[in-house]
């Protein structure tokens, strides 16, 4: 690849590129799009990975990316979860200071996050850090979150990948529940927004397809109602199919898990844990089996399987997390700029356009489910839901087929 | 395709298949398998399928696959668990009786019943009951099941696929922990036998890969010596990933679950709810915290997912699986005889042969993991449980890649 010309003055150093908070299975497009796009630039001296997010900057733990063979870049591109480790690490002003006296040190000038609302808002910190300190520096967050939280986003990378997952598991659980019978929970990821808790309705194809209840964070959760609704599909079609978001709160916004919680651990950012246990999917089974009297009542927390499953990705997303980054270094090559970049999407199936926006539009601020991709009973999705999130599942979506033999007419009974 | 040539005075009826227990993502490979072979020999007059196993039968719920496109019936082979539906029945002596009245009505002579141990039992009671009854009937039990354990076997159709989705789980889980650290716990199905919690082992690639510990049904769950174990694993690698059957019990032979069971739910076989709960790994997990003062501590229970997710299956096992059926129908056809099929492999690295065996020597039995599969220390499998199973896993098995960059010299420290 030949080398690109330079805009006019060119801030010239070094790349450092780091990836922040929980994996996806397409973060790594993000780090190898930076990385080789970078090259094309003549005032880039080198580019750096630092090694599990910010923690590498402070402990000076650098990879060197420019000796890295394209052909292995490529393969890491398409292995899911941070190829450079994570942190969760949430940088203050002395922590900041000492990122700059490395940065100094090694000659850094590009900095590049790739990460969620909590590593955009590391990079606005560093990024403000970096002016007050008279450092030049650009600074630009590469958005990436399963949680498909972040503002000014149509959608973020990381998220169509998971949606995927938890789409085909659904289907698989809808052929399961159907074989057998019962009432199925599946608690899915997702703190504050219901958006990959709401993926899991792309599972259904036929009328009586589960999940036939969805319940997202953006609605309080009520017990009472709960059992209400359960208790009418399982009249109805005689099972039932449930998606669960971990972070359901009650109308006092109290977590639904907290009343549960054996365990006070936090992470840096004040974080309880929601993940990794299935507190929350066994408290639902239990209320299910003792108050409507079923017996079959089973319930998945599908963890980390979700966002780190090897072997179904959407190819679309692992072209925009590509993108994304590309245009990244773009922005900060040729306009010398910092920023968050986003993406938009103009037309609804499908295309996208990336922009860059101010990090304070993005940092710390978390996009809920819009009210129109909710219905009207707060346990279920809409069709403009539906619309929003078909196109990003990308190509090749598995699909379950049902006998469609006649039945044979009785001959005792 | 043409009519086969009968044997001489061969039993002209219709062919009645079912599916029993729990789905497999490779299931209806058989019952597709049986519908489209029986159609080739002219002394079949109709081919029915029982919804919901036994009960259909009990039921006289049927229907009619010779009246299915072979379009849909390929689209259904694809689609993982019970496209007839499935049962956990048990029949006794009167439930049989009832079956054989409904069976000779529809003049049924044939019976292929796709299943695992409770299963094959079932076939093994209605072959009997058919023989004291005077009903000519040929019975035969096709072997399907995730957990592996099905006797004179080399391997179950069903297995290799919910070992494959075992292995990738953790080639992901490989990935998300390392980005992150800490102890983490995979909880995977299988009662009594190990083989489907062994196949997290072919995550590994890196030698520090996990799961570095495995614990088996087949060998007595000591707490004590268990926090050992992960105790060394953190203190060498600085995180523990560990895969855990959901059948593991301790050296009195009492299931570790069980310890924890707030419900005494049994199916008609008499077995206590292992699945569908996160009970398991929520104690080891709370174990591992409260003992060795670790701080991020993670379990998630596969539970449905690894045998009913779409899109993740061995195409080895789908052959198979297919085969299995095909061969029960010419036994039966061919050759007028009662029993089970077994695959039995010839070769390691690959073929394999098809056999037929009495149905007492695989009805209600459960094969375990021989010795040699197992570590001495009974925290991990052996370099012949791997070649065992690799093959099995089929082809297109994605693979993790890591950076290879090298690690730049500290300026500052």
């Amino acid at each position: 690849m030949s080398m690109l010309a330079a805009p006019m003055n060119p801030l010239k150093g070094k790349v450092l590129v780091a990836q922040g908070g929980g994996p996806t299975p397409v973060i790594n497009q993000s780090l190898v799009g930076v990385a080789l796009e970078a090259r094309k630039f003549s005032q880039v001296t080198s580019i750096y990975g630092a090694v599990h997010g910010v923690r590498g900057i402070i402990q000076e733990n650098f990879v060197d990316l420019t000796r890295e063979t394209s052909h292995n870049l490529e393969r890491v591109a398409d292995t899911p979860s941070s190829g450079l480790l994570s942190t969760r690490d949430k940088p203050d002003e002395e922590y900041c200071a000492r990122m700059f006296k490395v940065m100094q040190a090694h000659d850094i000038r590009y900095f590049f996050y790739i990460g969620g609302n909590d590593s955009s808002d590391t990079v606005r910190i560093i990024n403000n850090q970096a002016r007050a300190a008279n450092y030049e520096l650009r600074a630009i967050h590469i958005p990436k979150t399963i949680d498909n939280d972040l503002a000014e986003n149509d959608h973020c990378p990381g998220f169509p990948s998971a949606a995927r997952y938890v789409a085909q598991a659904f289907m698989g659980v809808n052929l399961d529940n159907r074989a057998l019978g019962g009432v199925y929970i599946g608690v899915i990821m997702g703190r504050h927004a219901g958006f990959l808790t709401a993926a899991s309705s792309l599972a259904q194809k036929h009328s009586d397809d589960g999940p036939h209840l969805i319940y997202m964070p953006e609605r309080a959760f009520d017990t009472t109602r709960f059992l209400t609704d359960v208790d009418r599909v399982v009249a109805k079609h005689g099972l039932c199919t449930i998606a669960v978001s971990e972070g359901i709160s009650d109308a006092s916004g109290e977590a639904m898990i907290t009343k549960l919680m054996q365990t006070d651990e936090r992470d840096d950012h004040g974080n309880v844990q929601l993940s990794g246990t299935g507190a929350l999917g066994d408290l639902l089974s239990d209320t299910i089996r003792r108050e409507l009297k079923l017996k079959r009542v089973r319930a998945d927390t599908f963890g980390y399987l979700q966002r780190c499953f090897i072997g179904c990705r959407s190819d679309r997303d692992a072209h925009e997390a590509r993108e994304v980054a590309e245009k990244a270094v773009q922005f900060a090559m040729w306009d010398n700029v910092d920023g968050s970049v986003v993406i938009r999407r103009p037309v609804l199936d499908y295309s996208v356009d990336y922009a860059l926006v101010p990090l304070e539009n993005v940092a710390g601020k978390t996009r809920h489910m819009p009210d129109n991709f909710i219905n009207a009973e707060g346990n279920g999705v809409t069709a403009d839901f539906h619309n929003y999130c078909r196109p990003l599942l990308g190509s090749g979506v598995p699909e379950a087929h049902r006998l469609r033999a006649p039945v044979v007419p009785k001959i005792l009974a």
